[in-house]
């Protein structure tokens, strides 16, 4: 053990377990994790070679081997519950993707979703027996948020009872979906519908590519893996392009829209029923911040324990990185932020399955709000996190930029997130609907309830030319007092937002006009409320924390995150007149106190998160701390190393000496 | 040609072409430019497969041909200015690096600029014929920016007049030197002198790596390749460890410092005289920030204008997205950046020569200064433009991670400029240590000259409570006054910054804690004095255009870039008393305005930077806009793609079937 991290965690003022059980829900979550961790590293099947050392074909075929062998082993060891499953795969998949994800993740579950009972006696078997692989193939070359958009074609022929699919341009061919370019035999498409000379929109089909026995491209199928990308590198990411595919009428989906035998088409009893698996999924993804973020920081904040460079006070020696005060500014915000979205993907858990335990009893009523959370949350926390991991990563100096960091391909696997399940600028956008249109129900008179109930408050309704009249309200060391400023900042914005709105109108401009033209104040009021939120949550969380030492850190981090972020947007406060000039520097003063405060407790606080070395993969991020000989060891088994002489030097090296 | 590109074309405001003779420098200088990248372009051997489809060992074998080819090629064109030389390797190299780099930027110039004549005679024909091809080893693995910390031992034996160099610690071992792996045969090491048992400090030692005839690595030379890291897969940076290398006396660099036969050791005159390429490195970096963010919006900006999705209007079809404010908010400040850091490029490259021409005459008074504006500067434009190349990235939607569209090779290639020749937050705190001095010096009474002689106008050192009451500044249409508000800010946070330093100093800690304590608002007052130069530089620039339709436009873009900095760091503006909450609307306001102002000289703009479709390298990013077939196209090439059915199905689909 490197003794600049041992004493580091000799000295933390809290006991690092209590924080775990937090983290984790319970003692006992705890303590089946860990079990479920010890089965996977006590494998033989988990060791591999370091995926950073394969070609692109190898890491695909390494990722198809570890897809494989997970079926395999949960079943053998009976895990089901969805949560341990996901414990079991995040480990074994280390920073990496599954190469079957979307079997599991869209195809399987659309099956059981939305296939009538005949359906589902057929695929269900066929898929759990993975001989059907599926994947769900819905984003086109040329389309991709805007499901009207797409092109892809399903025309009924009632002379054969059959679908005709097809690819009618370039930009229909579908791009993307994970698994479809060489894994999966079966896609569920999304095509415009047409029967009888007329389109009903997007429907779902079932749509065989591959011979189930050779597993070649079935008869005008056109399939095969789009390319190396910014990481993803194991996955095998495909386009398709159907030419005249036909398949059986039976193969719609039809447990809510149908076409009879002679064409005739039945329109779905209600529009909103697929809303449940994206707002389930972006829920997810905000812990996934949260869990990314906290690898990232675990990694730099060890590492900067460790790594001693430069000189504070001269003749004192080289310091640990950790104690200079801009190491400290970069990373310890970024650790609050970690445990702000651990907790807030905590509660977006709660809060799905509360309420879809209310749509099942038929009421949706929460449903736009949950809805309008999970876009906005997965927007603000992507966003955050990605910046952050590569924050943490240069902050490790140029051993950050090594794969034995890492930190890249937490990086690049990650980021994504930004991007999938919604773009997050129409994420933001989605969630400034719901806000402008609380907003004008507050101001119609109704009264709201739930998370924007704070629109109701009129009395925070600013105008601006009062504002600097007003008294402010912030003590920096109060955190219910900074909660309530956010509040304020979210609902200041709300308003400005919708005043754009409203002016852009009094130009005469068409309400769509005013709503693009006011979009940059509409993200802004967005990101606004779901800092409000995620400040919420974490001052919550830290209020039920019984033991004194772990609330006491948690308070420290909660307060640090609050006011770092007063700092960072320090003009919203200050016009909004919720901040007076002198109290912002009292919050700069502050948070630099703050930082001072945390540091005894930094490496103790990413201890909690109780990654295992198996689990981070990371050389600089090594639970022990012997980072340099480790290193040295891994370079060696770099591919270039394995000859003395690469042969480029006698192709190329060598006879350019003869032509100078 | 895509047709919705056409259109953009034709509604530019301004001549495409004459804004390409400014951003080159003149019309002579835009010929010559294309003169030698149609060498380039129209030489076989420059064609080859797409690096993204090769492995590492094969990009690291590309590149050896590569940099094999380009120096018989220049030579063989006469291309001897260095300028010209830039010119042809940035075309030649695509978004790769140059696997011969190191010895053209640092093992060639250092042997010009410190052998002494002797030493000279023998290794330059040996370097300028590639027969010894050499690297500059600086960094150990536990040691990077704080040279004194570096622990690699040279020792003098008198008897065998040999050096012995060694690396006594794991920590100690050469780490990250490009072209260290596996290319070079020598490397130019530093390590510390010790000669009749006293330690002399670093010197430069020409070491003898790899034998001249079969490349083998030389007795006591454990070297090697540092293995995959987040890009630069071309490049071989290597690891280098010593044991009892024995080199002649004469292999010590002696133009200034000497080792005597019998050991005394002779001190060089002057310790600052390899400033000068570390000043010469950074200055260039600031150019190559331009560059990559002007590639990047390029291809943002072309994509932008072809993509059509979602709708704004109903009924109307799917717009441009760069119809939407979201997507010009993110873009065109970022433009609006590229320019001014083209043009930020082109003052410090004028400034560097002017310097060293003075310093040659022996005048070193401006080196200072301009040593703090290159570490500044270096650091401020290498984080907005990364940021900003992930920022064009994430504004291409889900084809913006695709190898194909460039961008991410642009990242990858780009960001470790925030790491290497001095990591940014130790740039910025360079720069401030020179801001503090010269604040004192005016605090002192002392006049100040150059770019910092704003701190000498007292009447800006504000108090903080007299800043509410003073008259605001602002007018958010005219770019002078901007450029003063930007003046006023950078003077007011240096005075913060030392201010703080004040205060820890009454709190009697030492100098150097103070310093450290306060080091959060010293890179800040840093940020504020470069945003100023740069606001400053663009301000100048435009000033200089006569023609007036490309002014009009180059003054939108200059305003732009103002007010976008101002609405970032508004809580600075307000905080100063230089702009009222008001003034601060207004602001966001004209922003929104000059948004739509650039909307139809956008594609224009970035057409002036005038990449070859060749150099970009990115299928989003052609300059006739048709990206949809040839995506398709490319990724038919992915090695995924070379068999129907990848082993893996056979190894392990198909098997798992059975398992189940």
């Amino acid at each position: 053990m490197n003794p600049d991290i041992s004493k580091e965690r000799e000295n933390a003022t809290f006991n690092v377990e209590k924080l775990t059980y937090i983290l984790d829900g319970g003692i006992e979550k705890t303590k089946r994790r860990r079990e479920i961790q010890s089965l996977v590293i006590s494998d033989p099947d988990f060791q591999s070679e370091d995926l950073n050392f394969l070609t692109r074909s190898e890491r695909y075929e390494a990722a198809v081997r570890k897809s494989a062998q997970m079926i395999v082993k949960l079943r053998k060891y009976g895990i089901s519950d969805p949560e341990e499953i996901y414990c079991y795969k995040r480990l074994y998949k280390g920073n990496s993707h599954e190469a079957m994800g979307l079997h599991f993740v869209m195809f399987l579950p659309t099956l059981y979703s939305q296939c009538n009972e005949e359906q589902l006696k057929k695929w269900a078997p066929l898929a759990e027996s993975t001989q059907a692989v599926g994947t769900y193939a819905q984003t086109e070359l040329g389309h991709g948020t805007h499901l009207r958009g797409l092109e892809t074609t399903a025309t009924y022929d009632p002379a054969t009872q059959e679908f005709v699919l097809n690819s009618p341009t370039v930009s229909s061919i579908k791009w993307w979906p994970g698994g479809l370019g060489k894994t999966s035999n079966h896609a569920i498409v999304l095509a415009q519908l047409y029967t009888q000379g007329k389109c009903h929109g997007l429907h779902a089909f079932i749509v065989p590519l591959r011979s189930m026995n050779t597993h070649m491209p079935l008869p005008g199928v056109v399939v095969g893996d789009i390319g190396p990308k910014f990481g993803f590198d194991e996955v095998d990411n495909g386009y398709l392009k159907l030419e005249n595919v036909r398949i059986p009428r039976n193969n719609m989906l039809m447990k809510y829209a149908k076409v009879d035998a002679d064409g005739t088409y039945t329109k779905p009893p209600r529009d909103k029923l697929t809303y449940g698996t994206m707002v389930f999924i972006r829920s997810m993804i905000v812990g996934e911040a949260g869990l990314a973020l906290s690898k990232a920081c675990t990694i730099a904040i060890r590492y900067s324990a460790v790594r001693r460079q430069s000189e504070i006070r001269p003749g004192e020696g080289e310091p640990q990185i950790l104690d200079y005060q801009t190491q400290q500014y970069k990373l310890f915000p970024l650790l609050a932020t970690a445990y702000a979205y651990n907790f807030v993907g905590q509660y977006m858990n709660q809060v799905y399955h509360r309420i879809t335990g209310d749509m099942s009893q038929g009421d949706f009523s929460e449903l736009p709000e949950l809805h309008a959370l999970s876009a906005g949350l997965k927007a603000f926390t992507t966003w955050t996190a990605s910046s952050g991991i590569e924050v943490c990563r240069m902050a490790c100096g140029g051993h950050g930029y090594s794969s034995c960091s890492a930190l890249p391909d937490i990086y690049v696997t990650f980021v994504p997130t930004c991007t999938y399940e919604g773009e997050n600028t129409v994420m933001m956008l989605q969630t400034a609907r719901f806000l402008i249109k609380s907003y004008r129900q507050a101001s119609a008179g109704h009264r709201l309830s739930g998370i924007v109930s704070y629109l109701n408050e009129s009395e925070f309704r600013l105008q601006p030319q009062t504002v600097s009249s007003r008294a402010t309200l912030v003590n920096g060391n109060n955190l219910q007092s900074l909660v309530e400023a956010y509040k304020l900042r979210a609902a200041w914005l709300v308003e400005q937002a919708a005043k754009s709105i409203q002016q852009e109108l009094q130009r005469s401009v068409s309400q769509e006009d005013a709503w693009n033209n006011s979009s940059i104040d509409l993200v802004r009021a967005s990101d606004a409320h779901c800092h409000y939120v995620v400040v919420k949550l974490f001052a919550a969380k830290v209020g039920e924390i019984e033991d004194p030492a772990v609330h006491s850190v948690l308070s420290t981090l909660a307060l640090l995150y609050a006011l770092q972020g007063i700092t960072q947007h320090s003009g919203d406060f200050l016009q909004a007149g919720l901040l007076s000039a002198p109290q912002l520097s009292q919050a700069s003063q502050t948070l630099k106190q703050l930082l001072v405060q945390l540091r005894p407790d930094a490496v103790a606080l990413v201890d909690a998160f109780d990654f295992r070395d198996e689990m981070l993969n990371s050389v600089l991020g090594r639970y022990d701390g012997n980072v340099y000989e480790h290193m040295f060891e891994w370079a060696r088994r770099s591919p270039l190393n394995k000859t003395e002489v690469h042969e480029s030097y006698h192709k190329y090296l060598k006879p350019l000496q003869a032509k100078l």
